[in-house]
């Protein structure tokens, strides 16, 4: 039996033209593996085909979209997770959910090698290798981007030179990533950072400042999960494609940021995430209503390392594992309702409610109730405050830093 | 001579109440000190009066709108403070200011007492007093409204007994603080959390869902410090007024949320600070192009620590002094020029350019130009993603974590 | 039936004091609790008459070592507990089981008030009433030494007065707290803290100095648990015994510190923890061999922050249950044999060998053998300094920072 | 003028054949130069004379024993450097210093290439490597151990090929690089890491096992800096010439351990380093006495960084200046004397005393003189419990979480 390539396939020129450039190089046959991740787009039965035209001795398609919203966006939602404060991890998290099924298809189909199509200046090349790595590392890597440094006039060329059936009229002046947590947009004139984005490069929302009634939603979590949107029960895949399409509709989630990739240089980087951003902006506040000061303080610190680790390439890490059971722990309790409202980009709390609120009515009110003991007050602010005031006396006595 | 009270004096209702009263209570003669922090409002010199009026032995007016900028709101721009992701610190940050002119005139006119309106439940008495016992450990302080329970009710039967010079009968159902960095509203209807805030809850800011043109400001940066506005020289002072104004008309910088205050207690809490809002927004993304990755990792955790600090009343802590340090070191280069879209409640980034940028066009760019060699790359990746490797290949040969 | 107050008993004068003088103030029945956390010295039985006799309603002894052990010794082993690098929470681990155990007999004999012999400067009072808030918070608290300023000559004076059967003729300079994990040793000479401890301040260690015989000592850990020492099975309370006993005979143990507690002052301590120290010595080298490099370094951070937890009276917090989480899953693979050397006051590590080691002799060695490809290393050195090297490169073209 | 290579010369065999086979790979002419980080041992004339008689066309040393002591080891003592709480960074501090004299002598004698003669599996290719990053971003770098596979027997062979001056019959079992700071050794045996290291091993400590008269020395620190022992006046290299000296005498400062290296595979090392243990061991004491309780903190987590970015390399990053600016600035009152007790492989503190102290007597004392506001613990305790309190209460509501 002939040596077998598991290829991370997308439907698009650059991993069409490497079925057959993968088979020649190798000797070995390819199998196509396309993974549903809720990019929309191409119909996945078109996809599945156009790989065994271009030569795939087998062609799979996974729909992974319940698990990628369960077991990936729903734990990066948990984690808060905004690398830079700012991206909700969009293709950190399809990367290691691919990288699952390629290892099973590996496994299924008695493959040898993988192959992806990253290059070798982004992360994603990093998220596939590290995964892999990790999770069947035995398996070989091809990257023909990186490797053999494929460019796309060369694969244009390539796939004239060999009647492959892919259109190769329409060039696109984007670079697109696109999933249900988001969309990642790079291109040419974005690349100079004084260039602002035109309403052209977005897809997953509208234009917020046109003019629109405002939205507001209900989002129901128990502990730490969407399960009802407006009242109504929703699977996490469910929540995240209801909230995409609400929140995108009044234009929110739009991100422009420079970023620090894990390579070492800094890019420009467009994004999209109208459910992400509703989502995450719900749970922060349902976490300010039901998760202790000293927890909250301190998980701020995990989850700003759950999100480094995951955009560099570690979801499969010991440490990732770590930290998601602090999280777990954290999240016993975040269950309740957070109204937000939607509109002019802006997703933004109204109102929280929840049985498991630390919010005490009686000791926060200044009116008619009030529990809370003041006198109690004095002797903490004085203990609170005593090491400040015994450094600041001695630095006065010495000579003293000016404060 | 007698005694001498220094009083924080605000020209309210409670403060003024406090000047016969304390005086009563000690025997002491009573020093009004009223600071100019921005909080506009009602004329300084009629203030003074009143103090006067009320039976003070001095009255002082202290314009520090300028000290206030540049000493304490800009600081909390380059720690990009924001208690919670959310809150910019408006009254934590005034208070050390007071404190600090408070102490300056108590040596001044040799007062042994230090008095403040503060309660025992909020997080201010421990920013007057840790602050207090830093700068003047030995002036004693007295609280009227914690230590004699002092209540509304009390205070205008006092003033009316009395026949003091201020106006009763308007009760205003809002509980306000407010200064040039933004401004806070508590009120009772807010204290049930499910409750939205009302329009009229806001002053600093316009509606943002009402239409109005877009509006667009270039920030000029240097060194960490706001140096002109659309190419026009401002001081810190006039930066943020002129911020405040401009994204204030944009409805820039309302926040609501759940907070969890120094005491132990969580509360409802709605702010507006349009101008601090734009400014850490553009400060933050200038440190995305200027500053080094590991720097800019470690100094999130720096930036929080910061927050905390400064809201939990330890301004002048040794701590505090050590933060300033590193995040002085780190603003050398964090010079250059944001472009800000202000719009329908939103401030966001639209463009970027710097001297001192990281960002490299020719390591960046997919276009032509490219400098980035990417056989460098799978060296880097193998060894980044090694010891998560070993790891995984030890749990699976031990029976595994589930990964 | 009259009300009842559960009193933390010790048997000694300020506890035994406590009894008669708790009945007469609150008109209460005392009930006392003695708890053995491995204190040794007098025999329970003896303590539970004396309490007796000084007329407490019931009088209970707990044999609580086993579940110290288990639940309060080791786990503070996983977190590598040291307390400003030094101190194994030798008290700080202790009362939170004295509090457990409190909240039990309160809820089983009807107690309404709990009374402890804490000062109102030290850290017990914040571990027994954080610790009581958490679990019972229901019951009132009566700290007689605090809250009616009881001194030891009042005690005295009191306990000839009623005659209560203590020998108060012995006055000890020390003031001691022992248990299964240490010793606790304060007094007034050594509070000049240039003074050096003398050698009659010890009881659990050895002159390290005085010659004898080197020891070592096989430990064997299970998922971060010690389960036999030189291949003998043991329960985490025997190993501790046993450790204390073999490292204490090697002076192994001995700390002197000034420490920050948290009420705001700096205290001199000298404490004694062989068997602590030499499973903490034991426990982290062991993690050195069997646990990933991002979740070690990350690990020192949770580790810290347990420990100033629990020095700091939150064992029952939250956080600390969320910190517990992470570390049970770092301990799953800290399993095997570590060799200690004993002797001179040192607890060495001369071994380790593991089935779970990461430690691949294959990657590590120099000789025959190597499986490292170091052709990796060239592209991972380069991309790991790119951004210092692109920082530096700014920097030097503006004129620099100094390096 | 024919190109010119910058060689890291040791007068060891492989960089003294690295001179003739640079030379004939290159073409290039070979500039050697020795830095004297007080390695000892070998006469550096002797050394600079070997490297001319193997073919270099210039042969430098460079005395920089007062430099590395003042601006390596010390500062790495500032941030109590200890990698993995153990090892204190002996040839990671040694290596930036190296660089600097490197790209000094490129450009001084307008080298453009740069040689080391590091592996490819340590950490110290790493450490030049990005060093000369960040220095002189222009030199071309080669590593012929790493780069062209070079073994100890090619190069023996080639030595002898070549008629080089060089004693190739002595063939230590040892691998060694020591300098003032501390000795690192590694060797065949000690790759079975159940092996314990044999006294052969050591060179700059006495076995402490061995019976000696104890020594006590007086250490004196100036903001953070030695300036005298015993009261005599030192400079920071004559300092730890002096405590290498005497606390080796007494065996202190020998160490063994699992170590991560940067490259991600784990390692056995043994290490001494006397003089370093000895001083961070009084150093950290003196901040125990000095340094306020929040700065203490925060400031373990610096010093954790620190060490961790200079043991990977990144001496001359953004995030070492800056954190050398935190550590700066909580240095200013480091000043006092340390008394520490040396003998039998223990160095331990037996007394400290500052001007600068934070430690108030009278605030801790329990003896007459006791000036500490117990009234004031009551409302602390209560107010510092409140949030865990309001946790579990909520937490027992719902059916709880067991604590």
């Amino acid at each position: 039996m002939s040596e077998r390539v598991v290829l991370a396939y997308s439907g698009g020129l650059d991993t069409s033209v490497a079925i057959p450039y993968l088979a020649e190089q190798t000797g070995a046959e390819v199998i196509a593996v396309a993974i549903d991740v809720g990019q929309g787009g191409e119909d996945l039965a078109a996809i599945r085909q156009r790989a065994l035209d271009c030569g795939a001795a087998e062609s799979v398609v996974v729909d992974a979209r319940e698990e990628f919203a369960a077991d990936y966006c729903i734990p990066a939602m948990r984690a808060n997770a905004l690398y830079m404060d700012r991206y909700p991890l969009v293709s950190a998290l399809s990367r290691p959910l691919i990288v699952k099924h390629l290892a099973e298809a590996a496994k299924y189909y008695g493959g040898t090698i993988v192959s992806h199509g990253c290059t070798g200046k982004g992360n994603d090349q990093v998220r596939f290798e590290a995964g892999l790595g990790a999770l069947a590392p035995d398996l070989k890597v091809i990257a023909p981007a990186r490797d053999f440094a494929w460019t796309r006039d060369k694969a244009i060329g390539y796939a004239e030179e060999k009647g492959l059936p892919i259109d190769v009229t329409h060039k696109s002046p984007y670079s697109i990533d696109q999933n249900l947590w988001g969309r990642a947009v790079e291109t040419g004139f974005l690349e100079d950072i004084w260039n602002a984005p035109i309403e052209d490069v977005y897809s997953y929302t509208a234009n917020p400042a046109e003019s629109r009634d405002p939205d507001s939603v209900v989002i129901t979590f128990d502990a730490g999960v969407p399960v009802a949107i407006d009242g109504e029960t929703v699977t996490p895949y469910q929540a995240i494609v209801e909230l995409n399409r609400r929140a995108g509709a009044q234009g929110v989630g739009r991100l422009d940021m420079v970023e620090d990739r894990l390579v070492g240089i800094k890019s420009r980087e467009v994004y999209e995430a109208p459910g992400a951003i509703a989502l995450i902006t719900a749970h922060q506040e349902l976490e300010n209503v039901t998760v202790e000061r000293d927890v909250a303080r301190f998980k701020k610190g995990v989850d700003q390392r759950w999100g480094e680790l995951v955009y560099d390439g570690l979801w499969f890490s010991p440490l990732k594992h770590a930290l998601d059971a602090f999280i777990d722990d954290t999240q016993k309790y975040v269950s309740g309702e957070v109204r937000l409202a939607l509109h002019g980009g802006r997703a933004v709390v109204t109102g929280r409610r929840s049985e498991a609120s630390l919010y005490d009515f009686g000791l926060a009110t200044y009116d008619t109730g009030d529990t809370f003991d003041q006198s109690l007050a004095k002797g903490f602010v004085q203990l609170w405050g005593l090491p400040s005031k015994l450094a600041s006396a001695r630095d006065a006595r010495l000579g003293g830093t000016e404060r």
